[in-house]
């Protein structure tokens, strides 16, 4: 068994976690670290989470002893504080779900964050965490920086297009969060009678995502967030022109052909996308669209939950390479029908 | 006062549109026609529409007699058949809240329905109803043809950048709908359970209003619609590249010249479109995003009520200018801000 | 025009006023008061209230001048601080919305509120405001306490039976509310996530309502308050033993006799009770329910707005009373069916 | 590995029922049948259930070969002509999750049905499925009665009361369920835009459940069910009148000696009951409530899942008991917590 801790596990992102993490087979919660509710047993404060009875140390207890890997799962900027370089010269290996150690461009860093990151070497060090793409390199990284949803929908979107040189002119890409998204942090923008019944757009163009999908692809984008009303769930709609015409089978062709793995997944021709295939899993269902009418358009749809492959799933998921475990360890799971 | 007849009273557009009227100054609701409940008082069918003591009649009746205006909200194809020229000859003026009549090409009609318009002349002369672009016609028009939802927000949306030769390449509107849009039909798709919390997309590209859009607009688009589980609300985001720069107070001056009535509004800079801001009335708001990293991008979002500016809010505005009213009687009512 | 003022405008009950007193045909809206967005035109704030373009001001403004009726919308506690005996002796007359006039009885006040009433005179010159039971005293009133949503559903439901002495043990009253209930206030169980999906119960027992509902009726209740997934309605359901056997028809021509007034009404047996029928308006849909298996047992059924008859509706309804108004002025919308 | 079949899989119920199979260490799904979708993959069906690749057969098929244990999800009347005595006498063992073996009394089941029962003798001998009332007789049962979600809520909260004597007068049973209960079939009171944002009640009195939940019990209630705009949850609030004062440690001391299972779970005095607690999972969370004021009187809440512990989670919870395997097993995930 590996013994895990998480550090931040009241947030909805290490609620998450933990439960998958509560159903992995070679994982032994072992700590649980938040700045709320210490020295309460996690069960008693979360009286769902049946047999997870485990006390609630303080953040400012030292992580590192009794474990094997911490997640962290804290809001942005708080790792850059509390991940520290002893944490993993103690050989305790780390996935930061948190934002701090995305970036590879120190330039694009601050764009996106109007700050100097203080920790430079540590970013460089760490790999972004996409297995789909980056698995050899997340094998034997200390540091894994876990990304988002809205990123990792996008990223996977774009890749195959960006990797073949077949990208045409700036990609929109029109993503629609659930609310989760946001956090479990008290802000009007999430209170249940803003929300309910409402569709929202906010920071098109400068939402500090689209920095780190650039960052990631090498490809500038219109990134356009908007707001739905549904606790989960990421779709991303991607409006792409391509340097020259491309049927369907071709288009699916290319895509299947880079993600072989068991998680992301081209629908067949015809079939409907839609968050409800993919929510409460780290599945992610893609479907592509093209129009006779213009042969140069196409259209992704990425579906996914943004707690689980754009968040704690995709924890798992680099937890698995990292360790050298089957993919789908923890992560068998079916997505809610309802 | 105007007697009316509401022919398909039952629907989500009948019910609204009765809403509506109820609270007009100048209407009285002379005739109910449906399918369903033939014979029963409209306020003992819904208890909800206190005071509306009409009997409900056979859409077989003939719906002339006793009204000067009727509105018909029928399913798509069957004002073709019981919209005669004998209603329009008997000198009632005609809402028709239906597609059947909406178009100018018959051409683009044959490929949104796959079928011949079996009343070309009727198709000729209706005038589309949109009174911020065709008022005039509107205004002697014998039969309107009421715009759906899914239109009016993209043709709202692009009309100004049409019309004054700015709008570059193919334009981009993903378009996000409430249920109610789907109307009261018994499917698997509106079903609660199938849609709460989930976001979906259907029909890109062959969604049949874009013929209906490119028609009226003169200019084709990449329409692409997704449901969100709300029951009311079209949130438009339209992505279009212009022929040279525009700043936002360049375009924001644009649109403003363009909308001068009160029902189109343009947020000033900064403020977030929503539906919450429009839900419940014949409103509609309207933002505008660019950025200075890419010169010739903008995102117009467009908020309506697919219900009120989609549907029935705006064949009250039609009815207004059509029988020389004030433009907010019956309509001065406030969004629900819930 | 009656001009009047609203303190404390910016929350939920005081925007739904601001959305009936915009179409009442007797009211100017003269001054709005609130905590935030001091100096700033509301309508620049809530840009869904197109027109609405008043100055906020300060709390600590004098709110008497230029306001024939003041509407408070403060949260609990605060109308003691704010609402000032030479406020009603400047001639001004005053709606209270809030919780701090509601009481007769300066014991059950304490019980709710673990403090001593500080202004016990003003407490005792309050008029209850439902208009069903002390229409002649809210006419010459110079403070009305509005009641809220809970104690109104409860209250109309019971009434009845205990004036008529029929009223056997304990009722019990199994309220479902809305969420929009709780305020705008954050707080953590009205987050969209925490809310979506679930429902739940609180304060059994010692809900403080259940201390008002008692001391205006008379007779004492099991409460029994439950949040559900919706931002607008309360449901009561009222189980009720009689002292004698009834049937339906003598509950419903007791009910019928004692509700003559446009706003509260009994369903015809065999309709269903919904809060769909009275969203967005001040309108009561009751229903009653009885089994010849049970005969002293019954359910009356109470669905209003918590909005609407629970609070802002009700100022409205309790406005006309006090200046002699046709009792629908500003209530006529028919609900929202959707 | 156990072989399992399962008669109408594509319900909600059928679909929730696949998900905890699919993650079950003993279990095989060996065969699927279905009204619809016959011939086709079930995953090219239902794409969420990633690796579900076994052809969906006609209900007219044969079910027995090559299957130990069948679960029935098929509509109230479907499993009397479907679930022949044949197929028990071939050793294979049934869990029915439909109505129609759920009674004890010929008469209470034709108040419930109108209708005689055509198959007396199986109904005797099929076992009422609830593990923490009747394990014994499950464990060598050929035909288990998997109840539904309401009756399980009110026989889990009245239980010990009942056994134990203490139930006072005429309980009631407010029953609040989300829509999911109401199964796939298309009706109007399922639709999105009639669910979303209302609260409704219906067949007070004399739902088909109140009758087997009196079977059961041996004891009448008050049965009172309502809809509320969610998919899944059952929240039951039962309120009782005890035959003697009882504090809530008497109570709850009570409760828990019955229920000592894992499923089953009585929350401490204060924590608040939700459907949050539970959805998604077979857990069941009760809280226990008493007030000083009126010491006979107890009010009881039942949470749980209607597709978990009150469909197919209890499904697999009695399969577990019949095959004499880990009451865990296919169980042990935890709820959502979103």
């Amino acid at each position: 068994m590996i013994r895990i801790g998480l550090v931040g596990c009241t947030g909805y992102t290490g609620l998450e976690l933990l439960r998958y993490l509560s159903g992995h087979p070679h994982v032994q919660v072992a700590r649980l670290f938040a700045r709320s509710h210490v020295g309460c047993l996690f069960s008693s404060v979360f009286p769902g989470f049946v047999g997870l009875d485990i006390p609630i140390e303080d953040l400012d207890s030292g992580f590192s002893e009794g474990v094997d890997c911490l997640f962290f799962c804290l809001p942005h900027g708080e790792s850059l504080e509390r991940l520290t370089p002893e944490i993993l010269d103690s050989g305790v290996r780390v996935i930061d779900l948190g934002a701090d150690f995305r970036f590879h461009s120190l330039d694009l860093f601050f764009k996106a964050y109007q700050t100097v990151h203080p920790v430079p070497a540590l970013m460089k060090e760490a790999v972004y965490g996409i297995p789909e793409l980056f698995e050899e390199k997340i094998r034997d990284a200390r540091l894994v920086a876990n990304p988002g949803c809205y990123a990792t929908s996008a990223i996977l979107g774009l890749w195959p297009l960006v990797k073949q040189g077949l990208l045409g002119r700036l990609p929109v890409v029109d993503a629609k969060s659930g609310i989760s998204g946001a956090g479990k942090t008290l802000k009007s923008e999430s209170m249940f009678c803003e929300v309910d019944g409402h569709v929202s757009s906010y920071q098109t163009f400068v939402h500090r995502h689209r920095y780190e999908i650039a960052d990631i692809l090498g490809a500038d984008l219109l990134f356009s967030p908007h707001l739905i009303p549904a606790n989960r769930g990421i779709f991303s709609s991607v409006y792409v022109s391509l340097k020259v015409p491309m049927s369907w089978n071709e288009l699916a062709a290319m895509y299947r052909e880079f993600y072989k793995g068991p998680f992301v997944q081209l629908l067949n021709q015809g079939l409907l996308p839609s968050t409800q295939l993919v929510n409460g899993s780290n599945f992610v269902k893609m479907a592509i669209q093209v129009s006779s009418d213009f042969p140069t358009e196409a259209v992704i749809f990425v579906a996914l939950d943004n707690l689980g492959k754009g968040a704690a799933g995709q924890a798992v998921q680099n937890f698995n390479v990292m360790f050298g475990l089957d993919p789908m360890a923890g992560l068998g799971a079916l997505p809610f029908y309802l």
